[in-house]
């Protein structure tokens, strides 16, 4: 593959992001233009996922490029530059009601078939598979993972600091996990001498063998495998729910039904028919006929009998209701609309939610909206012990002070999908009998006795990835001056083949006068955050999943959000693909922007990923000018943040378009005053002339248009003539770029 | 000083011990004598010291000798071998109830004079001070202390382990303590480069100095100063009735006003005049007319107030009831007598207190008598952070399992008076000004400003015991193979200077194959607490404070008391003193006595200390007989724990007596049997005999006297005739002893 190597890709992703990059890139490509640098689009939404997926069914004109294939290619390229913002990991609801959507607008692609019955139904379930979850993340992370909040940003925090809840020291809120059962205390883990196939079979009671999978794994790769019980899973939510009734907390349930996207969604399903038991006892067969999957939460349940008759639904409600009685409460997503935490698995992430709570003094909404104590259960106790350790810590010391406490960014492995857990093609919901993991040979590495509706899951991790995180954390220690911890708990199967690798590949590198230290994750976090309180930096240094639930956790205690995050991705064959933050809370922008026009969506994040991309492009193609822009975006963003002009949460203040404005204004003034390179400072002299003299003008102009409702036509797949109509209603400023353009 | 080398000196205490020590000692001499042992009883009750602080009031017959000064000097005879029982570190009330009792039984001697007026009331009160609070141990313990749960108690517990109650997750309970203006944040300390006077002064705002104390300190001493900040007391106090009122949580005090004897009173004073603080705004005028103390608690007003008429008295309850309206409810220390928590400081001591709540789930009991989730309030957060530490372990992991959690026994520095935080000679109440420490050319070493109620201490530590602190760990950790953790805080002052004798003393003792740290008390008791979880065993290492908590923190989670605790005090000089359990709950037991003729005290510990001391009677003066009594003692002791001969809390049922008379039975047999002295075992194969055929009989006498009253005629000075009386109803048995002593 050979690309054009002075360009950026940045991609083109869903809801609020998308819509800020239509306003945002005419302004970015007017500077990098003027460096030679082309950034180009790759569309890697959900719905254009979905349409590259069928293309036999698309006309001509309706037929797209397959971004994501492009871009996963891209990642094998030494001059990859790749600008990534947050996407869709779509749940099934999601994909449906994208698939929908598409469908309206005249896109001839089939429905997703839940129960395939026929060979081509299966097909296109699978098709629609790889759509599903966590799809492009392990296509493009080629590499490790380097997640930091720039000094600009704590510097900002440190001058307008975000709202913090009171912690009280009677706080009655406290992570719930299993304490058996569960993956953490099934797990096995094996690590490969020489590369070689292994087969994933089960063996029911009669010795009858089905093999599930095969691998082909390389030399020093780690194979893992767990299981957890569904009886083990579902005693424990009883006692859970009954535990929060008798102590008067509220229940929540905190999995990641999106990114685990087959052992999840089957864990979220049995929360759901544990806590309505009587229900789906009483309508079980009923449900089944009617198609519900409480995979899909409860919303399933009311989805599907709305075609019952009146007086039938009205029963099957009034059922519903009753579980209720003796049920302990249930945290809300949207108490207004009677939304609970069990209605779609996608709206409890946990790695969003347990933040936001303990952000907000460890209380979450309840069913009369206000907030309350609660009992946060998160069945899978490998990573819940975390969150129970800074709610113990915030009892005991108070809520977190973003003004006077230190950092804690992340050194995170997930190249070449380690330690992908969400593996959904390793993960097995099974019948009774044996799951065991076979050499070629026939010698069985590992095996589990399992019962029906177990969820058993295998999990790899390979060798160079490991030696490069390794080589990552002590670049960044030193790089930072700052104590590294490995996050390695020597108890559980997969840390300990892990610490083996880490104490070897350490030995590569200088580590003299670097504090780097290994300790299990109960230690690890304790230590950062007793670090942390004290106003002093500790680089963490994890594998996958507490890679993505640190980079949440951290950056909203430190910054209210993991939008502002700087993310780098360096890549293992030497590209760098930059990551702007989480797009946990982007559906609500993009309601308020349908209803009254505004956009709150925040694109610091893409402000810091262009920076350093551009950064990266100066340094790799000897781009000067690149450097230029690099710096002068950074000061640009710097500016921004002190004059405070990010987007406001009100209709009717500074929005992402006005915010963008800014940007652009201090990044021509900037380029405009700096002395490096006098053409470029000429160049551009103007364009800072004329938004300098027409800021208020076209601050207005950006304001006026708020507060009556904008059409997109499409919430997957919007109009883009009509999202560019929206977005950029600005003719002072429009005219500015094409001016600069011309 | 020179000493028969064949005396145990086996002290008479106070209350529940004393009245064990009656029935005891006749079987112990029974055993003693036959290996030519010579037991002598040495009075250190609070009624024999304070006879004989004023011999000169009275008559021959009524003099008595002054045990602690007798014992105090055998402590520096490498022969000395004591047994020492819990005695009342006496609080004002307590004194003031004995001086009442004695004079009520016709010795002449003086009240004690709160506010003394004239020299000759100074003088007394002098006297008095110096009996007051832990006078008992400072004087004894010339050595550092080794204190473990023995194996045959551990074993006993994984057989018949007491009740735990359950911890819930969402449990409110907490430790609140001050987050400044403390006796930890305020801390200096010091270590004397050579030996030299120093002087503690007081300079008030016109720079006139007043020297408050002159000490002589060694080479290589360490002195500490530290104030607690009057206002920042009284604000905590208010904040934390506010914070239990508005979270729904009782509020409960936890000091230690009995042995930090000058500055926990005021500690408490201050805790009575916020809760009560319209009360004593009110009637703060006639309270100091009435010569109330709220140091001595809220009973000391209703004992003031008795003189009152009762109009008068009646409002001023009502204005005490006034008060409870808007402060939260308080612990109970008698529900149904209406004993709050403020009544008196002597019945709130946070060592015992706090584990007993943290067994019981967290929970203490309310007004309606019901157990409730506690704010536990101890101020100085030295060490209260320790139980916020477990509260927090406990609420994540669940109440600690008796049958399968590890121990965490205690070497702890206290010889020549190390850390004793309750020096009341170096502890002022202070005015307006500033608190210094000046040596000899004038120096200052260190100072404080100080306003007018704020607390001053100074605190000493000898270099020597530090150096043999150090030993005995290393010792115990070599002995045992168990890790042995410092429990020093780098960033307190005065652990700071420890840490560097700590590391340097390390370096004279072989600890190659040792696990020895040095942790910080949270990092220190979670690590000690996540091993004991799994079964571990860790010695902790501590100061004298935490030696003091500590003792009875673990060993009331892991065996339900701390009564069963082996308490060895190696002595500088050579000697040993073996220390029985602590005797927290023993005015209940005097109490069941009176009421019932029951005494539940378990004698346990003084078996346990009996044993350890006839074992070095046995190695030091080279009497083999010592050696045997030794090891058939532990015999019978183990017998007794299996066969659970020990005291029934019910009337009725096995008593201390009878748990004396297994004991009894058990040895002789045990003695009986061995084969290493023939001549022995035949002496004490007839008594074995007549025990063991009269167990039936014996047990029914000693049973039959119980369930009516019993006559002590006294409670701090008990007739010892009728004391004798009651202690030893069994005629056989009397009789069994008579004929082998005979």
């Amino acid at each position: 593959m050979t690309t054009n190597n002075q360009t950026i890709y940045y991609t083109l992703t869903d809801e609020a992001p998308s819509l800020a990059t239509c306003s945002l890139l005419p302004i970015v490509r007017t500077f990098t233009s003027a460096a030679g640098i082309d950034v180009k689009i790759s569309d890697i939404s959900l719905a254009g996922r979905v349409l590259s997926a069928f293309p036999e069914n698309l006309s001509a004109d309706q037929n797209v490029e397959d971004g994501l294939s492009f871009l996963g290619e891209l990642t094998q390229d030494p001059n990859a530059n790749i600008v990534k913002l947050p996407n869709i990991s779509a749940s099934i609801p999601q994909l449906k009601a994208c698939i929908a959507e598409l469908q309206a607008q005249g896109y001839d692609i089939p429905d997703y078939p839940e129960a395939p019955k026929t060979d081509a139904e299966t097909e296109i379930q699978t098709r629609y598979g790889k759509i599903l979850g966590s799809a492009v993340n392990p296509v493009l992370r080629e590499g490790n993972s380097d997640r930091r909040a720039p000094g600009a940003v704590k510097a900002f925090v440190r001058k307008f600091p975000h709202s913090m809840g009171k912690w009280s020291k009677a706080s009655r809120t406290h992570a719930d996990y299993m304490r058996g059962g569960d993956f953490f205390s099934s797990e096995q883990s094996i690590t490969m001498e020489d590369a070689g196939d292994v087969r994933i079979e089960f063996v029911d009671p009669a010795g009858n063998v089905e093999v599930k999978k095969e691998l082909s794994l390389e030399k020093g790769e780690i194979l893992d495998s767990m299981n957890m019980s569904c009886q083990a899973l579902r005693d424990f939510f009883e006692e859970s729910m009954n535990d929060a009734k008798e102590t008067g907390v509220m229940w929540s349930l905190h999995v990641k039904a999106t990114m685990m996207k087959v052992s999840h969604p089957i864990v979220f399903g049995h929360a759901v028919t544990v806590f309505y038991k009587e229900l789906f006892d009483q309508y079980g067969e009923l449900f089944d006929q009617l198609g519900v999957n409480p995979n899909n939460g409860i919303g399933s349940v009311y989805d599907k009998i709305a075609s019952l008759p009146r007086s039938k639904r009205e029963e099957i409600e009034e059922a519903i209701h009753a579980c209720h009685e003796h049920r302990p409460e249930m945290a809300m997503v949207d108490s207004v609309k009677g939304i609970t935490n069990l209605h779609v698995p996608s709206d409890v992430i946990v790695d969003a939610s347990m933040p936001a709570m303990i952000r907000n003094g460890g209380k979450m909404w309840g069913p009369d909206g206000k907030p309350k104590d609660t009992k946060a259960v998160m069945p899978e106790s490998t990573y819940a012990r975390i969150y129970q350790e800074m709610i113990n810590y915030c009892k005991t010391n108070g809520a977190f002070d973003p003004t006077n406490i230190g950092t804690v960014p992340n050194v995170g492995l997930m190249a070449k999908k380690a330690e992908e857990y969400g593996s959904h093609d390793k993960t097995f919901e099974t019948e009774a009998g044996t799951m065991r993991v076979v050499a070629a040979d026939g010698t069985v590495l590992m095996q589990h006795e399992v019962e029906k509706g177990d969820i058993w899951r295998a999990c790899q991790t390979k060798d160079e990835p490991v030696r490069d995180w390794v080589k990552l954390a002590v670049t960044r220690a030193r790089q930072s001056d700052t104590p590294a911890v490995f996050w390695l708990d020597h108890k559980r199967a997969h840390d300990a083949q892990l610490i083996k690798k880490v104490e070897k590949y350490l030995q590569e590198h200088d580590t003299d006068g670097l504090e780097i230290l290994i300790k299990t994750y109960n230690q690890a976090i304790r230590y950062s955050m007793d670090r942390m309180f004290h106003g002093n930096d500790t680089i963490s240094v994890t594998g996958n999943v507490l890679r993505d639930y640190l980079t949440d956790l951290f950056p909203i205690i430190e910054l209210g959000t993991s939008a502002k995050m700087l993310s780098i991705v360096p890549m293992l064959k030497g590209g760098g693909m930059y990551e702007t933050g989480a797009g946990g809370s982007a559906p609500k922008h993009v309601q308020q922007v349908e209803e009254e026009n505004h956009l709150r969506w925040d694109s610091l994040g893409e402000f810091m990923a262009l920076a350093v991309s551009l950064e990266d492009m100066g340094i790799k193609q000897n781009n000067s000018r690149a450097a230029i822009l690099s710096k002068t975006l950074d000061a640009a963003t710097g500016k921004l943040l002190e004059e405070n002009k990010s987007p406001s949460r009100k209709t009717g203040e500074l929005d992402n378009r006005g915010s963008h404005f800014y940007l652009g204004m201090y990044w021509a003034q900037a380029v405009a005053a700096q002395t490096e390179d006098a053409e470029l400072a000429a160049q551009f002299a103007p364009l800072a002339k004329t938004l300098t003299d027409n800021e208020a003008k076209i601050v207005a102009e950006l304001s006026e248009v708020q507060g009556t409702a904008a059409e997109l036509d499409g919430y997957y797949h919007a109009n883009r003539d009509m999202v560019k109509k929206v977005m950029r209603p600005s003719a002072t400023l429009n005219a500015a770029l094409a001016a600069q353009n011309a």
